[in-house]
């Protein structure tokens, strides 16, 4: 049999489109380094966790097929720029989650490519930029995702996410914010696409100190070991035998040349 | 309140590839004016519902803005040329989806580009032309889709689809499939995207009679019926005011002015 | 094939624990007749619902073996009382609800004998008897429970529910609450359980006219006919001939004599 | 943040009915110490598992209290004594699965008390002793339970168990078998009940060797470690205090003195 053994390392990428922090002194003073470094540093305390980011105007957004051959778990913040995103990069992402790697998504990526794409539906929502008050409850106790967390998350001031959430049923809710301003939200759920694992986490917008929440960076890590599978499995279509007696197919002459794939 | 009423009238438009039929005298044999019209011919005998065709090679592959707006419930059949619907099609198709209409997805359309883009996975699977023998069995009988059908369907000889299928979780498994030469597949699943409803029907390679069947025609019905919703409901993300008193927002002069749309 | 005919009858029975009424001057006082009643009255204007009661307190808590037989779908509401519903008629709702007889689960029946006996889950939750607005949000815009209902339901003063909800995974999430003081819940949702649909909603505080809300009667109206079956099928567990040919089994004399049910 | 650390000890209890070895010399001669010591011998050589066996005819069926408390995951085989199991074993093994025990349900024991109790369904299926094959098919490759495990698993001889299965819709569906005489059967499955889990997995007829099988040890293996949540907490039904400032409530005079709970 196969035991359990130490943790292994897991290869974490933070991209992030880093448009807002570049035209925004407001957000430059929360993340002057740009968001995902914030994440990334947060991710790199941990021993299991080995980190770097990528950014949407590094030569192909900072994804190469290098970057992204040894990446486990890709996390992804976009907003303002998500028509920038090339195709092609988009379809190299789907790609590697289909063959098992992790996603995580965050907060207005709800509307990148790369989610709308692997969810196959509108992502759509209603929102509000002011001054709500977002708490996120856990709504399933015992899930890794919440791992150290307690009943509910509270966060000062966030922009205002809500429902309907045009997303396909999730495999698993995990948390649902309720808004000073009378609204919900579906704020952390889970999908399987492929061999891979999507998770959603709302919580980030850029003018707001949100990254910098330990319990919230603690979410982010716990989802990362959750969504780390260790597959890589190329996608097929095989033609196969059969593995039982068939009766004799007197078709068989006249079977159809066209590839299945 | 609402109370119930006779059942409407429901446009269905039976979209197929119409290839296999024109190019091979095996399928033109069993199907001489081409499936969709067999299909159509079956379901046009319901009071209920009023059926259309459309086919790839008709100037906008037969799905013009007029006929789409005019389709509860769209059936797809495709295969050898899946390429060629262009793409433009398919999102059109894809928003109708959204906003409501039904999708039913046959056998080898599993590759249809709509059913890829709506599902956001890889959609393969494990084939075999041979001499199997596919035994549909319900897992789900109270379900509507299976109104008038036993505890299974069986066809005397199909093409073998396999597992694993590259699905994302059903949010609803109807049928599962035995084949002779030792496969099993999920071959009836149903999923919502946006306010429309997907079923996915395994059943229908070219070279059989598949729909011919009485009870493959009674599904496909169901089915239609299944996934008609009714609804119109254009895809938003509106910027909401708050339904409850918000604290005073120092922060109102800076708020971001990038839509979130 | 099938076709589609006019809307059967629904036979529905609304069950009422019916205490808190004769107890409580305040509630008698919304409720002269009490809860059951008020939902009878308000599903008896539709023509397609035929509506009867029982309460805890008649002989066999009103639900002999020949109102079981004759209800299509029943509706559930309890509190204080649990504990003295005789475990027989909880066997034979149960039995009724896996033929395939509807049952719509109000407010404090989360912990009814029947609820917790079909989810098999702790069926928890915390509470709050205070001054809290209820916010219902509709999350599954398209689903005929909710349908002639807008984007919520607001109802001014309500108990508090909230997560986490000790709940199976819902097959279909169709509300969640927004509260005043800061929870959230999972207030509509449905599970399937063998040929019957089981709906959950929370709203129906006995000292609040909750069930006088044309809204809240709308969603019930609606649950009854979204969990309206027609199903009529006993529990079996046959054994079954082989479809295929098998092997010889040199086995045969040595088979076990103990039947599997 | 918590850092990923060496994997736990995971305590398992195998519990088994025990009869059929004592009374069928067919299989005792498969399975001379009962089907209960050769899964945990199995078990046992994996150095993260620590084992225990339990059988029917021990005082309190051999799960006492302090058994139970230091049981993290418990395996549970019965056939032709369900009925025998004391329903206040049942309910305090009902209750540790609440409170975060995992717990792996074998074959038979589908219609065990605990199984049904847990399902709320009526666990039924069809069934037939012959000599039909069984093979398993994976159908989520990327899951835990199917570490090491190929595209299927065959077993030569076993029992057949037919759909429909009357279960609750799974959270993840991990195995579908194939029968040799034309059935399938979902025969591998999971649930999160309370803050516990679940996982079903099919074979295991008492008269052939299947738990001496390599594949299904490492399945078993597998769903110990997947199952093993590390959890222990109470079900409590809170009543609390609001979070956010409610509006005066005049009626607090007039609150029911009823506990919730």
């Amino acid at each position: 049999m196969i035991a359990s053994t130490a943790p292994p390392t897991i290869r974490v990428t933070v991209w992030n489109e880093f448009r807002h922090e570049r035209a925004n002194p407001r957000v430059a003073a929360i993340y002057p380094q740009g968001m995902h470094q914030t994440i990334a540093d947060a991710l790199g305390r941990d021993a299991d966790l080995s980190v770097r980011t990528a950014t949407l105007d590094e030569p192909e957004h900072g994804l190469t097929d290098a970057v992204l051959e040894q990446t486990d778990v890709l996390i992804w913040w976009g907003h303002m720029a998500h028509a920038e995103v090339a195709d092609a990069v988009v379809a190299k992402v789907r790609r590697r989650v289909h063959e098992g790697m992790g996603l995580i998504v965050l907060h207005s990526a709800h509307y990148s490519k790369i989610f709308k794409s692997l969810m196959g539906d509108t992502c759509s929502l209603s929102w509000r930029e002011a001054s709500d008050k977002e708490r996120l409850w856990v709504v399933c106790p015992g899930h890794p995702i919440v791992r150290g967390i307690g009943p509910f998350i509270e966060l000062p001031v966030e922009e205002m996410y809500g429902e309907p959430f045009g997303i396909p049923t999730p495999d698993e809710l995990v948390f649902i914010s309720w808004f000073t301003g009378g609204e919900v939200f579906r704020s952390g759920a889970t999908w399987r696409r492929g061999h891979g694992r999507v998770f959603y986490f709302r919580p980030g917008h850029e003018t707001y100190p949100t990254y910098h929440n330990p319990q919230i960076q603690q979410v982010i890590a716990n989802g990362v070991r959750w969504a780390h599978t260790g597959l890589r499995i190329q996608d097929d279509a095989p033609n196969v035998a059969a593995l039982e007696p068939l009766p004799a197919d007197p078709d068989a002459a006249h079977r159809s040349t066209v590839s299945h794939v």
